[in-house]
């Protein structure tokens, strides 16, 4: 076992300085952080947890990891129309993790607190014998009555989504010595999306702002099953456009190259990019770079891709599912 | 292994009932909740994990083990002297964890989120090949200006306590098969302060409600150690009178018969109760049932324990340190 320092040492020594920053921190003299909410806003919290070789994987760099941890819950935040104002870190270190490690992991996260001005207000250190293992809890501020819920689908919307899909399911692949067909820019660029996702704050932020109404929720756990978590809070179905899905350049090669792909591109896990459903007048004015993919339809919790010689087809459930996959 | 339902079922079945009762959970259909703040006020947050065979035994009841989880929290929030808005749960369940054992954690959650006015708002539920780990955030509200620091003890202070010392790390011993000497009544007492802490909601709001100066914290990991968290914060020391501190009766017998004790009953952790300095008319005006037990002075960090014949002895460092120990 690696000497290592105690508790009161490793937080003093790496995740102090990033605390300084907030006055809300108390400079992690107490154990807890106080905020002071903007006026005129509710309080977004969610929170989420990544555990060793379940959610990450052991030998991935601790600063991706770090920023893995943070940007899942920023996403959350987004897709309520959040900006961010801090976060709270629980770190359940394997007993025989170094201080190296945990040293670029306060790195990467202290960059990424930086760089979405979310500071880090507090948390819980601890050791464990099992997987190292980290739960986030991040605070944003939405303009009262305006987070966006998944509840407010209604027949007749279009549905949007933000960047492009598959990827990260495909980077998990590469990462797994899969894909060996790809070039090596695509490979890296999939890796990528899968190690390092990029929370779409400006898209959530921008509907938020206005009075239109929008349902939204970032696609975590693939499009196919997560959709379905509107649906039912919705009580509507769903048609998408297999054609109308985007693709980065990368994952269109692999896909066309091995059509079996498309089932990992509509079902496989961690994109963190923004669904929305809305009028197309309201997802047209916010005049940022989303994709309509599908319509929302009064066909309760039945959901359909329609292909290119507009055959439909009921999109299989599933998505991920930490116990039942 | 046995049979146990996806994350989504069991979320369902056994928490959504609970966070029914919250507007701000959004029935936990979203991946987030929200919280209005309450004018006035600053929100305190604070986050504690408990790790299976680290802070709890795997044998323990699963509902204590969840109300100890929620408790440790809240004893944060008294010390900060906010009044608990909701919490967030993370659970990291091991993969062979029965859904019974999942059910009776959720019942003693649900039961002491209604006691204490401390809904669940929300949460992620992951498994683990790992030990089982739990990581609560717990939210407060308390008016602002007036959380209670830890840098705010001055010299001349009095030192005062909530409830009594020592009896949860004699109940730790006891529940190991140590203090057989104790009658069964003493240590049945002990062992339920060790597996169910008290937190001292209404000493710590009562503290924050008027306009006196109080420093405080929670005494978790023994006194001995925690008391230096704010001797730092305030850069002053503290002299404590051991006949002054309050002991249970099974403590005092079981002191009385083995002063060697008295370590654990000063050092040992999990007592939760709340450490207040402050002017001693301020520490009378609360009218509550505390106890001051020595006072603030001007040595930095330097701490004493003054005997019965007056002698005086450094009390050595120490607490309870997750990987220092």
């Amino acid at each position: 076992m690696t000497a290592r320092s105690g508790e009161f040492d490793l937080i003093a020594r790496h995740f102090a300085p990033i605390a300084q920053k907030s006055k809300a921190a108390l400079s992690l003299l107490d154990d807890a952080a106080l905020l002071t909410p903007p006026a005129g806003h509710e309080i977004v919290i969610t929170v989420d947890a990544l555990v060793a070789d379940v959610h990450f994987r052991n030998q991935d760099d601790p600063t991706d990891i770090a920023r893995k941890v943070l940007r899942v819950n920023l996403s959350d935040l987004a897709a309520m129309g959040a900006r961010p104002l801090g976060v709270v870190l629980t770190a359940g270190y394997n007993r025989n993790l170094s201080e190296d490690w945990i040293a670029a992991f306060a790195r990467g996260l202290g960059q990424d607190c930086d760089a979405f001005n979310a500071p880090l207000l507090g948390g819980d250190t601890v050791a464990t014998p099992g997987p190292t293992f980290f739960s986030l809890t991040a605070f944003g501020a939405v303009p009262t009555g305006r987070a966006m819920r998944r509840d407010a689908a209604k027949s007749g919307d279009v549905i949007a989504v933000t960047g492009t899909l598959g990827d990260a399911a495909l980077g998990l692949k590469v990462l797994q010595g899969g894909l060996t067909d790809l070039n090596e820019a695509d490979k890296a660029f999939l890796s990528s999306r899968y190690l390092v996702p990029q929370p779409r704050m400006d898209v959530g932020m921008k509907c938020a702002a206005g009075n239109a109404r929008y349902a939204a929720m970032d696609v975590s756990d693939g499009l196919t099953g997560d959709c379905r978590k509107i649906c039912t809070a919705s009580d509507v179905g769903m048609v998408f456009d297999r054609e109308s899905i985007p693709l980065s350049d990368a994952t269109a090669n692999a896909v066309r190259d091995n059509p079996v792909l498309w089932e990992s591109v509509l079902g496989g896990g961690d994109d963190y990019e923004l669904l929305i459903c809305a009028k197309r007048a309201d997802i047209d004015a916010l005049g940022l770079d989303v994709t309509i993919i599908g319509e929302v339809t009064d066909q309760s919790g039945q959901v359909y891709l329609r292909d290119a010689d507009n055959k439909m087809a009921e999109l299989a459930k599933g998505g991920f599912d930490h116990f039942g996959f």
